[in-house]
């Protein structure tokens, strides 16, 4: 009698964004006419620029020819690609990665939800409350989570509480974690860790060995000098830190599939009997063998992302969004609303009135004023009484939805 | 102390495919003027149709504007590919298949590894002798393998063997199977099952309360009339199986990544207190949790191959891969060796001369003739003693390898 893993059992009942996506379709079927803001879930709206386009258009006319035909690429990612990473992304920032180092993929959400595989099935995990969800399901499923209690947490994961007292960025977990989840600029708060703070967690992982999964996939939002677009900035990271980096808020490749991995050779865990594992070897072996490379048409696109007109492009995107943020952060603030993030980041949390349930908060935007946000419980307890918002739209529906806002907050 | 998943440690040192590809490139590095005829790897080598291309041109132009661009799309893929597939696969085939029962993927090697995902720990698995490593490799990642004894087997695997005196058609498992491989048309081997021979596995899982899982990745390359293009062919298959099927060889799509899996709303397993779980429901939430969808612009090109024109340059490209196999099996009897496969299937499992180990062939056939092909030991402990060839390269090259082979063997 075959029998399932039992621990999807344990998963709370639907994906969030899944969820979300529901109510938005059954409103917007009662409602036809209705035009929705949407600024919930983290999708680019922008088109893809030129450079990009031009560079898909040049690798499709190549796919039908003999000549320059390609069939299955190298599963860790072309070359042309790697090295385009490795300049773009390290060498800028005086970071030595070598091209082995570095996995192209079709997304850091596959990534970072496949890591776990490598590491032991007792392992102890931290994550920030709240926290992008496909960091604890993973871990659900995989059977690292224990039960979930009455106040929404899982008995075996480590949660660390990221709130307005500690400016969302949380303390070290309260007992040792043998893998620690970070994400700055993060999602969903918006808080970007300062290098100092970086450099602390560096070192308390070097000290506690544990590993530090270090989602970064919205670096290339980070305004202020004093936060890290690689957490390799930091001196021996890389004895700590897997780096996760994606082409989606970067350079709008949501529906093109594209993103990297870095996991440094000096990167290591130990087996049963205490002897070091390069971490390196165990990825590379689970890529080739479960994953069987990115479209050769989706690399060449990211390549085109890091040439100089390429960045010049996605700058004054990111530039776009980021001004969206600002408008949010100042719209929501002269509405009266307390409200973070949108500095470094293109999310802002917003500090929904007192009582009011953030599912609830969900109905009341979307029934109301046709604006849709993201109910902040939905990423952990501690981010009941939040809603994140994205910088994501248009300028004209983002100020009109800051509008709608302000109105209802001023009668 | 952050600790290795140490099932890790039980694989076979290297993946088959890369190991031979380090071989070829180091053969090339050291002969620069060699001219390799690879015959090794299932890669396809002819050029993408029109058809194809044409679709990724205009999906890529759609993606430049505001008003056509696309970013997430839906994990399961597109509306408009579900039904191309639906009709093109199974309407064709008078098979009734749900849209919610299809998930579109970037290629079955991921589907297959991550498919025991959702699955009891302790399942029992079987697979064929020899085999496509992706089933028992991801199998051993998850600790269902136990250890390798020195007969080159895994000690909790249930192998069928599959040799020449059961014409490649391994008998059922010698003991239950929770979850059983199915390959057919089959890599390595190229042996193909009736319609009867898979009616009588389905009737077997249904009795013994096992899921097949199908590989049908080749079901394209199908001559023969009673061979099942879909395991849905057989009534009640759909209580019993998930089928995989692929772009890959079907449509030149390696280097693109498309395929799909098929998990029907009938399809139960069991939890630890006995209920029915819907597996779809499962690998629903697999997929929306680990996954994030396939490129725009390869759905509307795997859209493409339906088409009219795109099926009839499909079969064109099918039909010139089919006759460089007939090439392969018709030049190796005339030079006297033992071949199989080929009819059904773009592979030709060559039987080597005896006292020949199969990786020593490999060295062989590459300095001697710079033919490229895999050892059949790769695929498990039956495979040695034979050699897989495929039909992937061009008429000319093809039959230049047969000359060789020809020549060599009449010296």
């Amino acid at each position: 009698m075959a029998k399932i893993n039992s621990n999807y059992l344990l998963l709370p009942n639907s994906y969030l964004f899944a969820e979300i996506a529901k109510k938005i379709k059954a409103y917007q079927k009662a409602n036809p006419k209705a035009d929705i803001i949407k600024m919930g879930i983290g999708d680019v709206t922008h088109p893809l620029t030129n450079s990009i386009v031009t560079a898909m258009e040049k690798a499709a006319k190549e796919m039908a020819e003999s000549s320059t035909f390609r069939g299955y690429g190298p599963e860790q990612g072309y070359d042309f690609l790697v090295n385009a990473v490795i300049n773009g992304e390290y060498k800028s920032r005086n970071i030595d990665i070598a091209p082995d180092e570095i996995f192209i993929s079709d997304g850091s959400k596959c990534d970072i939800a496949n890591i776990q595989e490598i590491f032991d099935i007792n392992s102890t995990v931290a994550i920030t409350d709240p926290v992008y969800p496909v960091y604890l399901d993973s871990n659900i499923m995989a059977g690292r989570s224990g039960r979930l209690n009455d106040k929404g947490y899982f008995e075996k994961i480590i949660y660390m509480s990221s709130t307005k007292e500690n400016n969302f960025k949380p303390s070290f977990p309260a007992k040792h974690a043998d893998l620690i989840y970070i994400c700055s600029p993060n999602n969903p708060t918006g808080a970007a860790l300062t290098k100092a703070e970086l450099k602390s967690w560096v070192e308390y992982a070097l000290e506690n060995k544990s590993i530090i999964l270090y989602d970064s996939a919205y670096s290339a939002y980070i305004q202020e000098e004093d936060v890290c677009g690689s957490i390799y900035e930091i001196p021996d990271a890389k004895k700590v830190a897997v780096e996760f980096k994606s082409f989606s808020k970067t350079a709008g490749f949501t529906g093109i599939r594209c993103a990297f991995t870095v996991v440094p050779k000096e990167l290591y865990a130990f087996d049963d009997m205490g002897n070091k594992v390069a971490l390196n070897k165990l990825w590379n072996r689970r890529q080739t063998t479960k994953f069987n490379g990115v479209s050769y048409i989706t690399q060449r696109a990211a390549e085109a992302v890091y040439s100089e007109q390429g960045m010049k492009e996605t700058k004054e995107v990111i530039k776009y969004y980021m001004n969206n943020a600002a408008i949010i952060l100042c719209g929501l603030k002269q509405a009266g609303f307390e409200a973070y993030g949108g500095v470094n980041a293109p999310y802002i949390w917003w500090k929904i009135p007192d009582g009011i349930k953030s599912f609830d908060f969900l109905d009341i935007l979307l029934e109301k004023y046709q604006i849709v946000g993201t109910p902040g419980s939905g990423f952990g307890p501690c981010g009941e009484g939040y809603f994140r918002l994205t910088a994501f739209n248009s300028q004209e529906k983002t100020k009109e939805a800051m509008q709608k806002i302000y109105k209802a907050a001023s009668n």
